[in-house]
């Protein structure tokens, strides 16, 4: 049964994420359909590197699809792109996994980005892909408090109520936040994430760039572990996957893309 | 009777364009619909620098407003950005024009950007952004064969059937085309253009990017002021307004915006 690896693209937009919900288009969903057209119509079972909640994109997620029997990849993603159309989801890459790697087990480094228009008039050309904060933000002061929670810690005050994971202890490698024009961007690494963690963060920070919230507070708010302490879950559409590393011996392109 | 200078930002997507039309949703028709709330429900004759086409986007174009009494330039916008809602137009920035200023008439250089996304994969980030070109294109050739239609010249071969300019000869200060990962970018800079002349030359330097067509080609194409011998017209979505200057004493910091 070989595994192929899928490195995706998507806009979140007007679905309900990664993963297959019982209503509403999944990115899961869209290519697990299509793969049935290579599989003599049997179902596929597909797994990701991160499951993506409703209205957040990537730029490069890689999954997984296992099929009945050897296909050449470029046919395979000609194949997928052919029947998720005309949702907005490319496969941009595929290839045959090596044995025993695994989409979602076998990630070292997940990265995603968060993008904040910070301006007074709304986005146009950005609609549901930043979030609005029409306040004025100190990016600098963000970037200094951020880093209050790079390192392992327990991200409990940060995880959502509906995450599933054993423990809330958590290693966070980077986090940056820079401004770009009246863009803030904010850049975060690590093994992997608590379901919400980036967007709880992210709504943190958004206080500490207004001031109301300090760097100290930041400690206290993690040292808390209660998610009460915590800013508003910043919106899904900021969100966007960027990439996922995966160690030797399957080191691969797509660890090499830039998050810029 | 004050006339107010807009700079706008807009996702040309399911628009009939900048001007008004008898069906259909235009930027023309939501900011004078919208400029009515300010102006007692009188009708508020508008303007722009370039009346761009059904799916092209701006991301600073300048525009004008005659409205019957002063009022704050900052309630001017924030009054357009409420009633412009919910469509993908953003009012950035609203001042009190100097005397004698046209949105149109005054400028004197105006910037698109056109985005080819050039890889075989479709789109799913940048959908309606970019022009889709799956064959490889070579930016280098195309950027030296943009250099002959550089300087004052006969624009017969690339403008549209129904351009209404009375003469086609245009002056064409810069085209430059660049690779960026994958996609192509090109910038083009001209005091003004003709109907569809971006995208006509766009159309005729894909083909140089294929192989298709030479340098000497698109010189003889130039020469011969016949719309026949250039090529397809590139689709709307990959072409964006960038900017527009206008010379003293109108300097103003719009002209300042990079094309990045």
């Amino acid at each position: 049964m070989p595994r192929y690896r899928l490195t995706l693209e998507y806009d979140g937009r007007g679905m309900v994420g990664w993963q297959r919900q019982p209503q509403g288009i999944s990115i899961q969903g869209l290519i697990e359909d299509a793969a049935r057209h290579l599989n003599d119509g049997a179902p596929v079972p597909s797994a990701a590197a991160g499951r993506t909640d409703a209205g957040v994109h990537a730029q490069a997620m890689v999954a997984q699809i296992d099929l009945d029997r050897d296909r050449p990849p470029a046919r395979v993603r000609e194949a997928l792109n052919f029947h998720t159309r005309p949702h907005a989801v490319s496969v941009l890459h595929c290839a045959i996994a090596e044995p025993g790697w695994h989409a979602r087990f076998s990630a070292t480094e997940r990265a995603y980005r968060y993008v904040i228009l910070n301006r007074r008039p709304p986005p146009a050309l950005e609609v549901a892909r930043v979030w609005h904060v029409p306040v004025t933000l100190d990016a600098a002061v963000m970037h200094q408090a951020a880093q209050v929670l790079v390192g392992r810690h327990d991200f409990s005050s940060f995880r959502a109520a509906s995450c599933q994971a054993r423990s809330a202890e958590k290693t966070i490698s980077e986090i940056s936040v820079t401004r770009a024009g009246d863009r803030v961007v904010l850049l975060l690494r690590a093994r992997s994430f608590l379901h919400h963690q980036v967007r709880n963060i992210v709504g943190t920070l958004a206080l500490v760039g207004q001031g109301r919230r300090s760097t100290a507070d930041v400690a206290a708010i993690l040292a808390a572990r209660d998610r009460a302490r915590a800013g508003q879950t910043a919106p899904a559409e900021g969100l966007t996957f960027l990439w996922v590393r995966y160690d030797a011996p399957d080191q691969t392109p797509n660890a090499r893309i830039t998050s810029a």
